[in-house]
């Protein structure tokens, strides 16, 4: 940026060793020191040594140092718990943190991964900009020879969705988890070499969650010992697909098997789409990108498509058939390996997207909570600085559980992880009996934390207020690019309603012995649970761990039962759970409230290390859960676990945990340890220098090529000069 | 579009003379029949007529038909009400039912106005589109010698955000608002003919809310007779105005006014920013586009600009003086013009945001609603045709308090129009009694209605499943283009906080004789609210107005007195104020939502003919009451207003509605009579021609333009092939 000055008067700046910076100006406020005014707070004059410059001086000195100018240096300071080792925290482990940290540095310092302009490209330029930092990032993981958790976190840290997200997220485990072993040993190697790119091609134009209500068909013809892939409707032809659109040459593709005019339910099928040597799409089929979507680059770098089969043949042996085979005689015989493992998947893949919810909202949180502390308004009172909008107790009580939320879920996914891991162990021993409980409480939280996790980002938007809504806020992007994480894997609407269901189960289940395990063990003291009453009596008490859970636990279990009682007065079950929906939804979402404040709890009974490190999880943990109490304050009520009193007391503590919070807020984001790459925001920058760079960016707008733009002479000039009546437009 | 015929089998197409279509097809399902069968209801079958045709007949017969047939036309069937009398009413009047129809229907038609290309346009290009729109748009407004209202209506029917908007909409009223008679008669006929374009430029890189902390200075030289316009600092530059980036010639500048050194606060000042002759920024202006926002299209159709002034000189008869004056001689003094006129100005403009926020939300509202009645998931048994997802009682608990949030916002918005109306005159007869309240009254009732609407949207979008995350759908551009009204015009925090002091002040008031006016009218009932318990005793209860309008007002009351009570307690009011500032917004909130469930209720006091019509309304009354009430039911219960029983008789109720709604649902968002133009949304097309319209609209997308895409050969193939350890990348 080239710095204006705007007077030749003689200035004087002054600036200190600890690399803060304070200006005195003769009349003349330079821009950028003005802004550094704004920022540091005067009361670190003491460190302050003075060095006379004149203008020339200033303009060579401030390129110079304005990189290094830490412009929330006096809010770092104020933290009162050790960040680096809360970076551990957050990151899961040492080894984990080291191996962000690195893999997000290496990103971050390579030119080719710059992403500031992609909000500014059409369609075509930006998905090639997606193939080429796809190839070089794939080039780097080899010649750097990254192992596989080390490319995962290079492509995330690269932060833009591509066609190699479904190749490794789902093409790849499909057929490591649905082919046989020789059909792993046929397709794995092509696809760990790139020398296939594949996607996985479910979901169709009229059917997303109905997975069984798929159209697509492969049927069987015993005299090819082939499979016809068609597409019957257009309702049935393939929809959404990343990956799909224009790059994949092979698919997994799920359709109803079918044979001998029996129908078997829907399968899936390693396919050919497209041409090795030149890309064209193989004979019959039809493939296109299916248009855009929300936001400026977002998914729009990715290559969704449409994918139509006429009649399509594949071998017999390009169907899945670790669980269910086909045999050349055309007989559908299952293998002894259980169909359970379906849902151990489904436990995997939502795990995932539930530590993505944290890592989403966290970025939201660190550019909103960084913005908050740079920007002032009001409460100026004698022309001096105004009012931090942290400080502010709106701003406060948006954003802080918010931040206190995206810990939560760090901690739950965490959790999910081992929970995956259990599972995998169990089913690899023939014990299916946690697994239902496993995959009801995945789901819960796939859409609990997506949910709060879109919503957050919106938030977060808005607290940076109006400059929130650019592009270079980082927002938007974050925003259109998280959402479909509500309806992907899951609607959040339709999960909901499968936790109800198996709660409802639960319930029916107390009596009869079959005692409730895992996350719904806490059901089994459905009676106690009943008569409580909390005993909280003054504001603190709020504070206790046991105190909480035990109002979040009678809570969701009262909620359950008086679902289960309303349910009972209807003669079929289905139409009441039908017209009760609206009620079970929130009864599961009671349930999945608990279960996060219960692991959140849970992880504070660990030994965690730090100084003042527990300290501050244990107040985020209390805002968490009671922000919730707070935000469902009806239910609390209404099912007699708590009075009024109690409620207000939980608000009063609320506010106070708050100002705890107030000071470390800064350190809580910087643990999350985001590189300004990475976080993409000009407001969320680490350093806090907003206004020069925001400035600075707007200049780099297309708009800005010509001062005059483009369509004046045809369209604005004939309208000044009253010339339209015959200008062609 | 073109249909392929999947088989030369001889297939039957039969049809009814009545518009709908019904295929039996031997084996063979036509894609376009197929999606028929999903749409019409099979019991319509009596009214069909057999006509036996061929393979290219159908083909033929497509074309023609596919434009003529209704696909909703079951569900309009259904309805049991008199619509084109309920347009009537949403319209407000038969006069402003015909001009909308008219002037939509007038751009619906004109291929000038088309706007399906938008999204895939880059930065420039959609700029460009932009100006010829402007341009052609005035072009027909003079041709056909449109009046002022009916050339607003055009404007904002080709729905497509332009420099325009911020010209006619701010430039001219501040002028008419705050010029004297003199600058009136110089700038507005230049105005008035677009020989000069204006914008507003208020808001500065750093001060956005804080209106009187703008730093933007307007100094007077007496010596030249002239104002020296200037930013002193990087934050004072302006930031975020419309139209100012590439286009405005002019604008209303808002800069404190310094005379000899004293600073009387911020005035408006008109200033000529760009040359006439060539469009270049006038000497020491610094004008450029700010960079891309939120959304595909959106406000990127619009140049918001940065504008820096070093020392620009301005002649003294600029600054706009209808309230204050500068004399020749450097004096500032006042008109008897009342300072208050101000207040009336913001009356009238956040009267027309809520009046846009019904018209957002209805626009989502519609698009979901009609989608819900086409998309069909889970509930088939025996391979039928699967449940339509408005049939969902989660659907409906989403969707229908939306519908009846946009009729509540509707009739808040039109009596709204009167207030200001009767604020006007008043004040023109020197009575500001009124003002206060008004002005509170608007204040709330913006951020009531844009932050319902904005999540309003996004939970339609939602509600449309994944489709609902292209931009084919509609909903991601009018999220986008609509968030903004959130923060502009007063972040609704902010204002929810202004509402929040009046009704402290109102409260503290009470007891001095100094009666509550207007909206806060039942404040003076406050004793009687104090001791109110809700007497509802089964579920029908809640549909007496009465009975809800107590409940509400006793909520609304409670809280303002509970907060004035915590507030007591503080000994600097200003810090209590600060510290409870998020109990305030809640008891802002609860009066704002009182107003508009009260100014519902009166609406239907009034005599509102046609068939069915009135019945509806009360309907969509109370589902908008009840939903708030279980939204929000901590509060209700808190404040001991009614008891869990009433609560959860509260929720049956609204089960019960949410029935009445569901065959109405169509025919109600058909009452909005927006064009599918307008709408711009396959999903929400007026004939539910959903599935086929998709798919022919995705083919539409840049990078459907070659099979194998740009970038294929540089960055694809090398991969595949596996050579890209020396490729250039």
């Amino acid at each position: 940026m080239k710095y204006e000055i705007f007077s030749s008067d003689s200035n004087v700046i002054t600036f200190s060793s600890f690399g803060t910076l304070k200006t005195q100006l003769n009349h003349i406020k330079h821009p950028l020191f003005y802004s550094n005014c704004c920022y540091c707070n005067t009361t670190q004059s003491s460190f302050i040594t003075e060095t006379k410059a004149t203008s020339c001086d200033i303009r060579k000195t401030l390129a110079r140092m304005e990189d290094s100018i830490d412009h929330l240096a006096f809010e770092r300071n104020k933290a009162q718990f050790d960040v680096d080792e809360m970076k551990i925290v957050w990151a899961g482990s040492r080894q984990d943190f080291e191996l962000s940290d690195r893999i997000s540095r290496l990103v971050a310092s390579d030119p080719a991964f710059r992403k500031d302009d992609r909000t500014t490209l059409g369609r075509k330029e930006l998905f090639k900009n997606t193939l080429r930092k796809a190839a070089y990032a794939w080039k780097r993981i080899n010649e750097l020879r990254l192992n596989e958790q080390e490319a995962y976190k290079l492509r995330s840290f690269v932060d833009q969705p591509a066609f190699t997200d479904l190749h490794w997220g789902m093409f790849v485990p499909a057929i490591q988890g649905q082919g046989t072993d020789e059909q792993q040993q046929k397709w794995l190697p092509l696809a760990y070499r790139m020398q296939i790119i594949g996607c996985y091609a479910q979901t169709e134009l009229g059917h997303g969650s109905n997975v069984q209500g798929l159209e697509t068909t492969a049927t069987f013809d015993p005299k090819t010992d082939e499979f016809v892939i068609h597409n019957p409707t257009l309702t049935s032809s393939k929809w959404w697909p990343g990956g799909l659109g224009k790059i994949s040459t092979h698919a997994v593709v799920y359709a109803r098997l079918i044979i001998g005019g029996e129908d078997h339910g829907v399968h899936g099928f390693i396919v050919q789409l497209r041409s090795l040597d030149d890309h064209l799409p193989l004979s019959g089929i039809t493939i296109g990108d299916i248009g855009m979507k929300f936001g400026n680059a977002a998914y729009n770098t990715m290559d969704n498509g449409v994918l139509r089969f006429d009649h399509v043949r594949i071998p017999r042996n390009q169907m899945l058939m670790r669980v269910s085979q086909v045999t050349r005689e055309g007989k559908y015989v299952h293998s002894n390996v259980p169909r359970q493992l379906v849902y151990g998947t489904m436990v995997n893949v939502r795990q995932k997207i539930v530590a993505d919810a944290s890592v989403a909202l966290s970025r939201a949180v660190c550019i909103a909570t960084r913005y908050s502390a740079v920007r002032r308004q009001f409460g100026s009172h004698n022309g001096g600085l105004e009012t931090q909008v942290i400080d502010y107790k709106t701003q406060q009580a948006r954003l802080f559980p918010l931040l206190a939320s995206a810990y939560a879920f760090r901690f739950v996914g965490e959790w999910l992880k081992w929970l995956y891991m259990d599972v995998t162990k169990r089913l690899q021993a023939n014990d299916f009996s946690t697994l239902p409980e496993a995959h009801a409480c995945t789901a819960g939280l796939k859409s609990l934390t997506t949910t709060a996790t879109a919503d957050g980002i919106e938030e977060c938007r808005k607290l940076c207020g109006g400059h929130g809504y650019l592009c270079s806020s980082g927002l938007p992007e974050l925003f259109a690019v998280y959402v479909p994480a509500c309806t992907y894997e899951g609607d959040n609407i339709v999960l909901l309603l499968q936790v109800a269901r198996y709660l409802m189960k639960t319930v029916s289940q107390l009596g009869s012995g079959n005692k409730p395990v895992g996350t719904t063990a806490y059901m089994a003291r459905v009676e106690q649970l009943m008569q409580y009453h909390s005993d909280v009596k003054k504001a603190e008490d709020w504070l206790k761990p046991n105190v909480v859970l035990e109002a979040f636990e009678a809570r969701a279990a009262r909620m359950s039962v008086a679902c289960a009682q309303n349910l009972s007065k209807f003669t079929n079950p289905e139409e009441g759970f039908q017209e009760l929906a609206a009620d079970l939804v929130d009864a599961a979402v009671a349930h999945c409230q608990l279960i996060v404040v219960s692991k959140f709890i849970e992880k504070l009974q660990q030994d965690i290390p730090g100084k003042g490190v527990k300290k501050q999880l244990e107040v985020l943990c209390s805002i968490y859960a009671l922000f919730l109490l707070h935000k469902h304050l009806g239910d609390f009520l209404s099912t007699g676990c708590i009075n009024p009193k109690q409620g207000s007391l939980a608000s009063e503590q609320l506010r106070n945990l708050y100002s705890q919070v107030r000071p470390n807020a800064i350190a809580l984001v910087d643990a999350f340890n985001y590189t300004d790459h990475y976080l993409g925001s000009i407001l969320g920058r680490y350093d806090g220098n907003v206004y020069p760079k925001l400035y600075e960016e707007a200049w780099k707008d297309p708009l800005n090529d010509s001062v005059v733009p483009d369509g004046f002479k045809e369209y604005i000039q004939p309208m000044l000069k009253q010339q339209l009546r015959n200008a062609r437009l």
